[in-house]
């Protein structure tokens, strides 16, 4: 098939849509560990995970077995609204670079929450209404997750309580706006309205707030709040299961036109994007029918998979969420102040983690301003502002349709591209003013936070 | 046809993607009256318009005769990288509100610039980079067109000079930095770098500037620097052709599944986009094949179809420009500060106030508070945050469809969702906090602006 006979967006039907999602665990040969109690330290039952999520979701966390999960018709007709996503050749920017590699990027950037964290807010929010639940609490950093949440809460009356990050409360008025405008709480954390919030407001007054911090309010009104339960945007199974819409849409595309990837890109912050971008890719891989380069890509300063630790940690700061085995930094990790670029969570999904040390898949660190500057590179020619979490993948992409000019091989490159950067001008500014900086933290400073991994053999 | 054969969202497939954009003057019985010189008063000549506009601009300015121009190849091809535009069919919206009626929108959001700007920006930097130009020069005020020219001269290695009113640029340093990352300069207006800006900061010292001002630097710099043009984002004949792109595309999608419009709703500020978008449907109404209903919907607070006079105007405050035969509120008009809708241009499109002064069209003005309930109403069915210069049309096509609950009448209503609003919180935030109020001018507060107007017979 000569290039032009393959459009610049290659749009999936709507009867073509996935109905199932891709459950990757269910063909994983090492399984990927399982929660355990943070205090037996037993595997998390149903039971024990029911007051804090939804029944129907906790059955997908600890399901690996089924390969397929039917995607209810509700969560397909809202699905319907912003997806399928294109998969975009990226002829002006072949063009641009002089390369034979072809470049194909999933975007999963156009709809309002301005990634692909709806795809596993819808389902999220669905079965809470299923199950009769009058809300859903989350936390939010930068807002992206809080947005997806916020809009799928609307869309089913579900209430939705959102604690996010004090200093991000602050800085990004208009991440909270956007979450006011579908009608969500926007709580700046810590807050007085939970204990921990007091409680952590006494210890440092004057705190601007962390992450771990909001998912300990948002755990605690969840669990003590009659019909309400608590939300995750990454790092979770059933998060990864959701998000396998990208990959399985991404494979239809791309069979479509009988296009065959030699390597497939995404970045890696929780895992949320990246496993739902690979999972079809993996399930071949794994089961012996192809073989393809999967690449995660992580900024250098907060770098999980390429000098983490395997083991099990806590997944949030307050220590109040079961123990999950992952690629972790420790869970008191945070990356410097300098670091813009987003995916600064301290551990890795712990199916992502698996694949990782099974040799499946591969992980590249970059400095982020790099990344900006590939970032930037993209934008001008293919016109899309992308996110700076994206533009990890962007660049790993970038580089190695480069290298394809020298060798002058026509390598097919995809990539995950998973949302737009119009909320982080900030880190644009300090991009373009020049007052960007990449910090790499030493073996000493990663040590140190080693030492806060609990004591699970 | 039932409801569901027809898919949420409608794509035509690339080969179905307009080769040449539909010029309605051709069609036209009345001509939009011609540009005149503001000196002379006479129509304005080829050699007149070519040291400001591309030349081959300056003819698509003046052909009111050819009905189709073709669209060169390299633009079609920027086209494809974010065209054709979905054409939505909002069946969660006609079900949360419980109308027969049948809405569609055609979205023009999904692009970096967050509107349909970036259809006419393309091709205006075409036609300059054809000319063998260095570069252009434009003035924006909330950013759009300026981010939507940038896009452009970046993809084309064309220069870009922005001339941004001055408290935009402080207010709005994100939109700013957008354009920065597509390599454009940015000077806030009026700046020390003109003489007319010199003259305007010694007259008016601290001023924080408008879009007449910016205009006039803008003009300033394209005609006295050698290599440079000025191009424009609304208003001209020009910017009308490019952006019937819209209309063509969304008649296309609509004749795919035998869908016939009752009527046709377009927001008006300049009328690039109600222009673009109505002008097919236009066409078959004058020529009568079709009669469809045609509005254009404005701001209750800068009404110039509703309430202003059809007579010659300068189309900038500055009076540098020649002078243009609309529906004006004089070019004096500044709309009150609270206004924070966009749509603020005094003037409208000399091919719309001809049409609409023959009757082909109707013109509807309305309050903003109620223009962003309907944008909030919009944005938590449909999924996308709009733009408050698109929730003008939203907010007449909700209360069309609210009508057809009480007739029962099952009217197909197309309207024009022209981008996003994610620059825009700052207005949203007002909504919510409820310290947006409605302004409309007095019949006096517009008399003294009439008096604006040039003597031209």
């Amino acid at each position: 098939m000569t290039a032009k006979e393959i459009p610049y967006k290659i749009y999936l039907e709507e009867n073509e849509m996935p109905k199932a999602w891709y459950n990757v665990r269910a063909d994983m040969v090492n399984k990927p560990a399982p929660l355990i109690h943070p205090g037996t330290h037993q595997p998390m039952t149903l039971e024990e995970l029911s007051p804090v999520f939804c029944e129907e979701l906790c059955k997908q966390e600890l399901n690996d077995t089924d390969p397929y999960i039917e995607i209810p018709e509700e969560i397909r007709d809202f699905y319907k609204m912003y997806r399928p996503s294109p998969l975009i050749r990226a002829y002006c920017l072949e063009e641009k670079l002089g390369t034979p590699a072809k470049i194909y990027y999933k975007f999963e950037g156009n709809n309002t929450s301005g990634s692909h964290k709806l795809n596993s807010a819808i389902a999220q929010a669905y079965y809470a209404k299923q199950q009769g639940l009058k809300g859903v609490t989350t936390e939010t950093g930068a807002g992206q997750w809080g947005t997806a949440l916020s809009m799928a809460c609307s869309y089913f009356d579900l209430d939705c309580k959102v604690f996010m990050v004090k200093v991000s409360y602050e800085q990004k008025p208009f991440r909270r706006e956007v979450m006011r405008t579908y009608g969500a709480e926007v709580t700046p954390s810590p807050s007085t309205t939970t204990e921990i919030g007091k409680k952590i407001l006494e210890e440092h007054p004057g705190t601007t707030g962390s992450l771990g911090c909001a998912i300990s309010e948002a755990v605690e009104v969840a669990t003590s709040t009659p019909g309400y339960r608590y939300v995750l945007g990454s790092v979770l199974n059933q998060v990864l299961l959701h998000q396998s819409i990208i990959g399985l849409e991404t494979k239809a595309a791309l069979d479509k036109y009988g296009i065959v990837p030699d390597m497939v890109i995404g970045c890696a912050g929780g895992g949320s994007n990246l496993g739902g971008l690979i999972s079809p890719f993996m399930g071949e891989k794994i089961r012996g029918e192809a073989d393809y380069r999967i690449i995660a890509v992580e900024p250098m300063s907060c770098p999980s998979f390429t000098r983490g630790r395997y083991a099990y940690d806590f997944c949030d700061t307050g220590k109040v969420c079961p123990l999950a085995k992952m690629y972790t930094l420790g869970s008191g990790f945070i990356p410097a102040p300098n670091h813009a670029g987003g995916l600064r969570y301290h551990g890795m999904s712990p199916v992502l983690s698996q694949l990782y040390d099974d040799g499946l898949m591969e992980a590249i660190s970059v400095p982020q301003t790099e990344v900006f500057a590939a970032a930037e590179e993209f934008a001008r020619v293919e016109g899309i502002l992308p996110a700076p979490e994206s533009s990890h993948a962007i660049k790993v992409a970038l580089d190695e349709a480069k290298k394809c000019i020298e060798t002058g091989e026509e390598k097919t490159i995809v990539f995950g591209l998973t949302g737009t950067g119009y909320f982080d001008m900030v880190a644009y500014e300090k991009f373009h003013n020049g007052t960007m900086d990449d910090y790499i933290p030493t073996d000493e400073e990663l040590e140190k936070y080693f030492e806060t991994l609990p004591p699970v053999e």
